[in-house]
C-alpha cells in the first residue's frame, strides 16, 4: 500500500512544526515566550464563558448543516452594523475559518486550478490548496513596502486561463498589513474584468490601529457576486478553540453550493455555536478594549525593533502579526536554535519561520513572523530575548 | 466566473435533500416523525452534560492538532477493554467521523483513485469521495441476502491498479448489517495479498443485537498495518452535535500524515473534546441500556414490517438502520409524498430514499433507509403510518 502524493505534497504547518523542539526545552524546565502561533492570551468575554455554563439541553444534537438560524442571524446583524447588508440564509457556519476556506477553494476551484494571493499569506492556505490539488499562484509584497499590493500590471502577469479568484486577507495574517480602499478597488475592477471570484479572509476586521479603518470587499458594490468572504470568531472573541468559522456571498450560487459541502459533514459544533451567538450578540463597544491592547503590543513590537541593525520592518497597521527580516540566513535554523541553544535566565522565546507563508521557493528565508499575543510586558522581555538572540546567534549575517 | 466542477458533482445528501418538504408540512402544523436521519432521541449521558457545566477555562483556546492527550488516552483506555491496543500516540481526534472520513480518504487515494466498497453505504463516504475527486466503487449486497457481502471474487472483479482501500462498516449505516468474523477475515486476506489498506468504519460497535459481537478489524494481526479505523462519539454517546471524531491506525506513517492534515485545520473544537473525555470515562456498563433501548426499537420496525406483502427486510443485526425494499418504483417520489400529500390525522413519517447510498446508478431506486431513532410508542405510530401510506400510495406497484 501506499500514501497518498495528496498527503505527500503537503507541508507541515511552519507555526507548528516546532513544536517539538518547544516541548522538549520545556520538559528541561525552560520557559517559552510563545510568538508563533496567533494564540491571544485575551480573556474569551464572559458573556460566552456564562452562555456556555448556562447551555441546556438533553441531546447534543445535529444541528442544520448550514448552521443554527439564530447564529445566522446574528452574524447578519453584526455585519449591519458597519453597513454591510448580508442576509441569514447568505451565511454558511462552518468548522472554523479552516473549514470556510476548505468549502471557498472546492467551490471555485479544480484539482490544477489556480487562485492568485499575494505572499506571504497565511500558511494554511497551502495546506488546504494542497489537499484539494489547487494551485495559490504568488504575488510577492515585500518587507521594505510595508507589504502593500504591488501595482495591478503583477495580478495581470499571474494570470493565466487557469485562474479561478484572487485571495486576499486584510489587516493581513502575516504582514498585519491594510489594504487601503484604493488597493481593494483596483483588485476589484481586475477580477471585474477578468470576471473571477475575490476570495476575502476577514477574520482581523477588528484589529486595526492609529485610526485605520478596514475595508470590506462587500463596500464594492459592482462586484457583489464575485465577492465570497471567509470569517471566524477565533480571533475576534478570542475564542480560537470553538471552531466556528463563517462563509458569506451575494450570490446564491455560492451559498447553495456551500450548502451541499455542509451536508457532507453534517454540522458544525452545536455547543459551540451557542457560544458564538453569544459572542456576536456583545456591544461593538467590546472591540475598542481589545482594540487598544493589541495597539499597545504593537508598539512594543515596533519600538523595540525598529532601526535596529540589519531588521526590516514597516510599522504594522492591523490584525496582531508583523513579518520582520533578520540578519540571518535560515529563519528556521535560527527558530529552532532559539528553542534548542538560547536561553536567558532560564527562558527563550519561539517565532514561526516565514518560508512556510510563501508559495515561492526560497521566498521569506531571512524573514520570521511574530504573533504578538502576549501581554506588554512579557512581550518586551520576549522582544529583548529576540534580539540578544540575534546578537549571538553563531549564523548572523550581519 | 464559474464553480467549479468538484461542486458541481458533488451530491445533495439524500438525508437532508427532502428537509424543505418537513419544514413546508410542519409549518402547516403537521407533526413529522423524523426516521430519516439518525439523530437519536437517547440522552446525551448526564456525566457529559455535567463536563460542559463544570467546564471552566478563561480562554477557549486552541488544543493541540492531533487532539487532546487526555482524551487520545481515555479513547486508548476505552479500546483496551475491547481487547484492542491501540496507543494515544496512535490517535487523531478530528471534526466529527466526517472529518476522519477526509482525512484517511485523502491520506490513501489521489484524484481518480479508487476505493472499493460494499453498497448501499453511508451516504456521505460519497460525498466526502466526491470532493476529493476519489472514485467508489460499489460492491452490490443485497436486501434478500441481508446485505452480507458477496463472494470475494466479487472483490477480485472491483480491484484495478487505481484501488487503494476498501471501505467497510460494520455494524452497517444504513443496512444494520454486521459482519461476521469469517467475513472479516476474507477481506483481511484480501488487502494483504492485493497490498492495499482497509478502511473499516465503526462508530455503532456498540449497538449488536441479539447477542452478536462486533468484529474489530484491528483484531487481524496480519494486517495491523494496513488498517485505518474511523470513529465518532456521535451515536455512540448520543452526542451527534459535538462533532467528535477520531482515526486510529497502528501505521505510524498513516498517523503521521493524520496530523498534517489535522495542522491544516488546526485543531479540533476545544470544548467538545473535553464533553467527549467525560463520554469515553463512562463505565462499560452504559452501553446496556442504550443497546437494549435500540434492540426494542429494531424489534418494533421488524414486528411491524415482516412478511408483509411487497417489502423485503431482513432482521436487522446491529446499529439502529435498516434498508427497506418497498413495492414503489421511485422512493425519492414516495418519501416526497409522505411529506407533501399522506396525512394521518396531522401527522406524517419522513425516511431517506436509498439511491444516495448507492454508487450504482439506480440501484435502492425502491428501497428506503429507516433510522429507528424514536422510543417504541412513536416508532410503531411511524410503522403504521408508513404501512397505511404504502397502501393508499398512488405510486405503489404490487
Amino acid at each position: 500500500m501506499r500514501i497518498s502524493n495528496r498527503a505527500k505534497r503537503l507541508q507541515w504547518s511552519p507555526i507548528r512544526k516546532l513544536i517539538p523542539y518547544a516541548d522538549k526545552a520545556k520538559s528541561e524546565g525552560v520557559r517559552v515566550y510563545h510568538l508563533n502561533i496567533g494564540q491571544p492570551d485575551i480573556k474569551t468575554p464572559p458573556e460566552v464563558l456564562l452562555a456556555l455554563k448556562e447551555f441546556k439541553t438533553n441531546v447534543i444534537s445535529y444541528g442544520p448543516s448550514q448552521g443554527i438560524p439564530e447564529l445566522r442571524e446574528a452574524i447578519s446583524n453584526y455585519l449591519g452594523k458597519y453597513g454591510l447588508d448580508v442576509e441569514p440564509d447568505e451565511v454558511v457556519i462552518t468548522n472554523g475559518g479552516s473549514e470556510a476556506l476548505l468549502f471557498t477553494f472546492s467551490i471555485v476551484a479544480d484539482d490544477e486550478d489556480e487562485i492568485i494571493v499575494p505572499e506571504p499569506f497565511y500558511t494554511n492556505y497551502n495546506g488546504i490548496a494542497q489537499i484539494l490539488g489547487v494551485n495559490l499562484v504568488p504575488i510577492t509584497t515585500k518587507a521594505e513596502e510595508g507589504f502593500h499590493l504591488p501595482p495591478i500590471e503583477e495580478f495581470e502577469r499571474a494570470f493565466s486561463k487557469k485562474t479561478r479568484a484572487v485571495l486576499l486577507c486584510s489587516p493581513n495574517n502575516p504582514t498585519g498589513t491594510i489594504l487601503s480602499e484604493e488597493e481593494m478597488k483596483k483588485v476589484i475592477d481586475f477580477i471585474v474584468k477578468k470576471g473571477i471570484f475575490l476570495i476575502t479572509d476577514e477574520v482581523y476586521r477588528e484589529f486595526t490601529f492609529d485610526g485605520r479603518k478596514h475595508v470590506s470587499a462587500l463596500k464594492f458594490k459592482e462586484a457583489l457576486d464575485q465577492i465570497i468572504v471567509v470569517d471566524s470568531v477565533s480571533k475576534r472573541f478570542s475564542m480560537c478553540g470553538a471552531r466556528i468559522g463563517s462563509i458569506y456571498a451575494k450570490n446564491r450560487e455560492i451559498i447553495t453550493e456551500g450548502i451541499k459541502f455542509a451536508q457532507a459533514r453534517l454540522c458544525p459544533p452545536t455547543v459551540e455555536q451557542h457560544l458564538a451567538i453569544a459572542a456576536y450578540g456583545l456591544p461593538m463597544e467590546y472591540f475598542d478594549g481589545v482594540k487598544r491592547e493589541y495597539q499597545r503590543r504593537r508598539d512594543v513590537v515596533w519600538n523595540a525593533l525598529k532601526g535596529k541593525e540589519g531588521i526590516v520592518l514597516q510599522k504594522p497597521e492591523g490584525a496582531f502579526y508583523t513579518v520582520v527580516k533578520l540578519p540571518v540566513n535560515d529563519s528556521e535554523e535560527f527558530s529552532k536554535w532559539l528553542l534548542t541553544d538560547y536561553r536567558s535566565k532560564g527562558e527563550t522565546v519561539m517565532v514561526a519561520p516565514a518560508g512556510g507563508f510563501y508559495a515561492t521557493p526560497g521566498r521569506g528565508k531571512n524573514e520570521v513572523r511574530i504573533a504578538y499575543v502576549l501581554e506588554a510586558e512579557k512581550l518586551k522581555r520576549a522582544m529583548n530575548m529576540l534580539l540578544e538572540a540575534l546578537e549571538i546567534y553563531p549564523g548572523r549575517t550581519s
